[in-house]
């Protein structure tokens, strides 16, 4: 798994009891949560997303996580964000599951946005300046 | 609705996008969660819970909740705690919502425990140590 | 808690993993899951609600549950569901959750939506239409 | 994807209003609480999950779905079940999200499990007749 270098973006989230299932741990399906909340936080941070405007928006079109270590609450998870490819109207975003000071990951997945008009709902092409704002967290070196 | 003034302990809490609804705002579920939050983080702090010992529980036997103002995703909320009546194996506890910077609430709920033995799940009588320390948020005058 | 004779429309959920928590039963938080799940159903085969249309919608301004039983993923749960009052452009509901083939509710609550212009979101006064509507699911007999 | 033939198993799952986001549509992390749903139902069914007893429980270590529809409350969808392969202590499932009476799938994902001892948390053999159930719903032919 990536460490703490590879990402360009963070967002801290805090952890709920309602998280954890009744294995004790923070269950499979909120990773996917916070994954949800990372992109989306920096998307409306950088500037590209308005929840209330009327520009594009990005719906999920496949994700993915493995899960290397179980984790619970009480606490807070910090999500690390990159952006490993942007396609023609489509970006596939790279994030990484950290407690606060540990640098190896407890998971990692990736989480792919097709951009699409917020009315019609058909993919639309990343303007110069989308791609420019999604290149400044790009991957780092692996 | 109660001010900050009535409050004894503080939760902060992020908001998620998973948590408003088609409406655009969080749906009314999930100040539900940040009751589960507050009243435990709180008595995982208070030295009263511990989630992997062999102490009492707490079970919810009931709760409620006045919305007062719709809020939404990116942000956090403040959640206010208080003792309203502590029973013999049960405490009530008074809970508000508030946005950072703001000090009227947007939502004022409450919260019943009732402690319990965590293998037979039945009531347990709050030993003068839990009492006490109940106590020590009592909500603020009125 | 009132019996099923109290109730006039019944919605039933299949339970998830999600719902239990680490004390092996359902959250307290998912039975407000459940009260949306019903009065929404029920208002969208009654005509009164559209999601896709421009009618009114209804805003959640107060709650609350109170819990007698714990339950326990998996299986499903009834949930019965009745007006209790109809205001000038509110709607008090009471609801039931059963387990199928008992008799005696798990737990029961209130939920009060207030009726608002989709767009504006100011309260909207319920037609007579809605309000016959409403009164077809009256709380029975107590 | 594959069609409704590939899957062995299945699970019928009610929508809840809470599964909707700001978007209109089912958010993509519900999609994996129905596959616990589907995993965990199916694991009980056949008698090889006891969640009060005392044996082997599994514990998710990768997971990923592909969306290819979205879909929205009310209404219910049926989560097909199948194993692409069993390891010495693990299973990988696939699972397909389709709606009643389409042929189509609107999702399909992966999920795996690490069968591990309910205490320690060690990863445990899965026994013949373990193996032997499992065989029983192996992905069909593609």
């Amino acid at each position: 798994m990536l460490g703490r270098d590879a990402y360009r973006a963070w967002t801290t989230i805090t952890l709920r009891w309602a998280d954890a299932d009744r294995y004790g741990h923070v269950n499979n399906t909120v990773y996917y949560q916070w994954f949800d909340d990372a992109v989306n936080v920096w998307l409306i941070a950088a500037g590209l997303l308005d929840l209330r405007g009327d520009g594009p928006i990005g719906l999920v079109v496949e994700t993915g996580c493995r899960f290397a270590k179980p984790i619970d609450f009480p606490g807070a998870v910090e999500i690390g964000l990159a952006v490993e490819h942007a396609g023609t109207s489509s970006a596939r975003y790279r994030l990484g599951v950290f407690l606060p000071d540990e640098s190896d990951g407890v998971a990692e997945g990736h989480f792919v946005h097709v951009y699409v008009d917020r009315t019609t709902r058909r993919p639309q092409p990343l303007s110069p300046a989308w791609r420019a704002r999604l290149e400044t967290i790009s991957l780092g070196e692996r």
